[in-house]
C-alpha cells in the first residue's frame, strides 16, 4: 500500500517516480549521503522537500533541487518486526517510562494525521523503533497534560508513582514531559525524592515527530542511553543540545532552564556545564563537582503552593505585595534586581511580612550569578528586614523549594534552613 | 607627597622601595609589559597584590611574586595638568554627562576614602583624565540613588532633562547609571525620546572605580568614543563586553538585559548582537540590520504605571490575578511559558480581565526567542480571550512599554496598536 501523507506536487511526484513511500529506509545523495526513514508531512506543508529522519533520530528536510538521486535501503517494515523480537531479549536492561503528556509522549497516527499519546510499549517501539536495540521499555500513560497545564498536584501524582518503583529493577526511569514547564517539574522531583536509587530523566521534545527537525526520538534515545550508562543516580532534564544532531545534554533537575521558546537547543544549565553529555552511544560525564549531597533515599512528597513569587521592577507597586499579605502567604520567593535588591518603596511592606512570620527569600531575575546582600547599603537594609539571600537558587526552583519546603516542616525557621541547605544541587558550591 | 591608601606590608614596602606613589604611571614587568597608573586600594586588602588602571581604563590587580621590576614612566601629575589644557581646546566634540548615581557616577575620596558623587566636570576629568583628551565633558548631577530606587518618575525626569537638549550643540550624552535597572530606564527613553537627534549612552560600572578590575573609566571612555564615532542616533546600553580588557558594547537600548548578578560582561542584547562594539578608539558597527524605525524625533514623555507583570507558573493562584482586577491595573503583562503559555486554571479571569478592557499581553519567560501562540491549543485559546502576543519582546521591556503606552493613548485598541507597533527595535525583524 502506498502512503504520501503531507507529501504533494513535486515532492509527491518525486516520490511517485522513485517509488518510495513515507516509512521506507533510503539512501539520499545530496552535499552528503544521507541515510534514514522517509517521514510524513504536514497537510499544508510546501511540496520542495522530502523529510527523512537520521539514524541518530534526528528528521531533517531536505529540498528537492539538492537531492541528486535517492536509493531504497532494507525494507522499514522487516526492521520493525527485526527490533520487536530484540525487545523480548530478557538480556537486556529495563527501562520504566512514565508518561505526562507533551509532543514526545505523543505519536503521529499516519492515517489520521491526528496526534495521539503513546500508550503502550509496542506503540512506543513501533514509534522509536531504535529503542528496543538497547533496552526493554515498560512504558505507562500517567497522565495527559500540555506542560502549562501541569500543577503541583501532578507532581505528586508522578512523585508518589516514582516512589512505587523505588525498589524495582528499572535501570532508570524515563518521563515524557512537555517542555514549558518541565524544569519545575524535574526541580520538585530532584527535593521530594532525593537520593532515589536510580537515575530518572525527564524528556521533551522541542518539535513534535511529525515536523522535519524534530527531536524526539534523539532525545529519548540519548535519555535512555544515558540512564543505562552514567552509572550515578539523580534527576536529570535530558534534551538536544543545539552544536550538532548528535548531542544530548543531561542537566541537573534543578538547574536548568528553558532559555528559548522555540529552537531545539532551549535547555541549559544555568551557572555551569551540563552534568553529562551523550554522542551517538557515548556517555561523557561532563560537570567533575561531587554533585547531589543526599545519597540515602528519603521520599518527602509534601507540599504547600501558598509561595508568591515577586519579581521586583521599578514601578512595582508595595500594595500589591499588601495584596499578597492579605492572601495568607506563607513564602514570598523575591525575584530581586542585580545582586538581589528591591528598592525602599516596598520596605514597610516587607517589614509587614516578616513580622507576619512570613519566609522571605531573595534571588535575582539576572538569572545566572549568586545574589549577595552585603555589598550595598539597599541589601544589607533588606537583610535586616529578614530577607533571606539564595546563594544562586534559580528563582522557579526556589519557588518550587520553597513550595516543598513548606510541606516538610513547621516553623519558618525550619523553612530557612531547608532553604540554605544544598539538597540537589541547587546551589553551586 | 607620598600616598600609599590601602596598601599595607608587603606591598607598601615594594612601593616606597621603588619610590612610587598612588597615581604615578609605571611601567610593571611580569608575565607581560604592563604600562598604566598606581591606584589605591581597600583598607583590608591583602597585602600581595598592586593595582594598576591600564591605559584602557581597565583595573587589573598584579601579585608581587610576578613582578620582575617596576620603572616610573612619566609624572602623573603632569600628565593631568596637559589633559586639562585639552579640555579648553575648542576644536574638541562636546558631550553632557547626565549623573542618576550608581558607582559609575561617583569617585573615591583618596584620602577619605569615602564614594561621593560626581558633581563637575573638573572632578570628573580628574576621575578619569584620558575622557579630556577625546570630548569637552559637561557634567551634570540630576539626581543620585541606587538603580533598585529609581522609578518610574526619574524616567520622566531624565527624559525631560534630555529633551531640554533636544537642540544643543553636543555630539551625544551619557547618562551615568546604576546597572541593575539600567534597561528598564533605556526601554522607556527609547519609546519616549524616540527619533532624538544625537546618540544616548547609559553606562555603568559592574564593579566600583576603587577596586581591582574596575570597568568604570572603561565604559566611559568606551562610551564617548562611542558618542562621538558612531554617527547614528538611539538609545544604547554601553557597558564593558566579557571577551578581553578592551571591548565595551553598545547594546540596544531596548533589546538589551542584566543576564548576571556580578561578573563585567553581564549585559547582553537578547536574540541579536550589540549594535557597535569598541575596541580601543575602534568603533565597529557590528549589527548590520536597518533598526530603529522611527528617524523623526518625536517626544511623548508620558506614562502610567498601573501595569502588572504577571510571571506564570504551575501553582500560580488565579486570585491573585483578580486582586490585580481588583486594584485597577489597565494592562497585564503575562511572562507565560515557552511558546507563550499560561494554564487553563487562568482562563476565567483572564475572560474576566480582557471583558473589562484591560490590555492583556503575552511575552516568555525563556526571555529568548519568540511567543507563538497559533502552534498549541492552549496559545489559541489564549488568543481567543484576547491576549496579545508581543513577538520577541522581553519581559521588563514590554512592561515598560505599557507603562508609556498607557500614557499616550485614550482607549485599549490604541495601547495595543502601540504595542504592536516596533517603535525602538523593541521588536527584532
Amino acid at each position: 500500500m502506498s502512503d504520501y501523507r503531507g507529501y504533494s506536487g513535486k515532492s509527491l511526484e518525486y516520490l511517485k517516480n522513485n517509488n518510495i513511500n513515507i516509512g521506507e529506509s533510503v539512501k539520499i545523495f545530496a552535499d552528503i549521503t544521507y541515510s534514514g526513514i522517509i517521514m510524513p508531512r504536514y497537510e499544508h506543508s510546501d511540496d520542495k522537500h522530502l523529510v527523512l529522519k537520521l539514524k541518530s533520530g534526528y528528521n531533517i528536510g531536505l529540498g528537492l533541487e539538492k537531492i541528486k538521486k535517492i536509493e531504497k535501503e532494507n525494507s522499514d517494515k522487516k526492521k520493525i518486526e527485526h527490533k520487536v523480537e530484540y525487545k523480548k531479549k530478557i538480556s537486556l536492561p529495563k527501562i520504566l517510562l512514565l508518561s505526562t503528556g507533551g509532543t514526545i509522549a505523543s505519536k503521529v497516527d499516519y492515517r489520521t494525521g491526528a496526534v495521539t499519546p503513546i500508550l503502550t510499549a509496542e506503540e512506543l517501539n513501533s514509534s522509536v523503533p531504535e529503542l528496543a536495540e538497547i533496552a526493554n521499555i515498560d512504558a505507562e500513560v500517567l497522565f495527559s497534560e500540555y506542560s502549562e497545564n501541569i500543577m503541583p498536584e501532578h507532581w505528586l501524582k508522578i512523585a508518589n508513582k516514582l516512589n512505587e518503583y523505588c525498589k524495582s529493577n528499572y535501570s532508570g526511569i524515563i518521563i515524557a514531559h512537555g517542555t514549558d514547564t518541565m524544569h519545575y517539574t524535574s526541580s520538585f522531583l530532584s527535593f521530594a525524592l532525593s537520593g532515589y536509587p536510580i537515575p530518572i530523566a525527564l524528556v521533551g521534545s522541542q518539535r513534535s515527530s511529525d515536523r522535519a527537525s524534530s527531536d524526539a526520538a534523539l532525545n529519548l534515545i540519548g535519555a535512555t542511553r544515558f540512564l543505562l550508562g552514567c552509572k550515578t543516580n539523580g534527576v536529570y532534564v535530558v534534551m538536544h543540545q543545539d552544536k550538532n544532531d548528535e548531542t544530548v545534554a543531561c542537566h541537573f533537575g534543578t538547574r536548568v532552564r528553558k532559555n528559548h521558546t522555540s529552537k531545539r537547543g532551549a535547555f541549559q544549565t544555568i551557572g555551569d556545564v551540563p552534568a553529562f553529555i551523550v554522542i551517538n552511544d557515548e556517555i561523557k560525564r561532563n560537570n567533575l563537582k561531587n554533585f547531589f549531597k543526599k545519597k540515602e533515599y528519603e521520599a518527602k512528597i509534601n507540599l504547600k503552593t501558598n509561595v508568591a513569587l515577586v519579581k521586583y521592577h521599578p514601578g512595582y507597586d508595595p500594595n500589591l505585595l499588601e495584596k499578597i499579605l492579605e492572601m495568607n502567604y506563607q513564602a514570598i520567593i523575591f525575584e530581586g534586581t542585580g545582586l538581589g535588591h528591591i528598592g525602599k518603596a516596598m520596605y514597610e511592606k516587607v517589614k509587614k511580612a516578616g513580622k507576619r512570620g512570613i519566609f522571605l527569600g531573595m534571588t535575582s531575575q539576572c538569572v545566572e550569578g549568586r545574589v549577595r546582600m552585603t555589598v550595598y547599603e539597599s541589601g544589607r537594609d533588606l537583610l535586616n528586614l529578614g530577607i533571606t539571600p539564595l546563594e544562586d537558587m534559580i528563582p522557579e526552583v526556589a519557588l518550587v523549594k520553597a513550595m516543598w519546603a513548606l510541606g516538610n516542616s513547621n516553623s519558618v525557621d525550619e523553612v530557612k534552613k531547608i532553604m540554605l541547605e544544598n539538597i540537589a544541587s541547587e546551589i553551586s558550591n
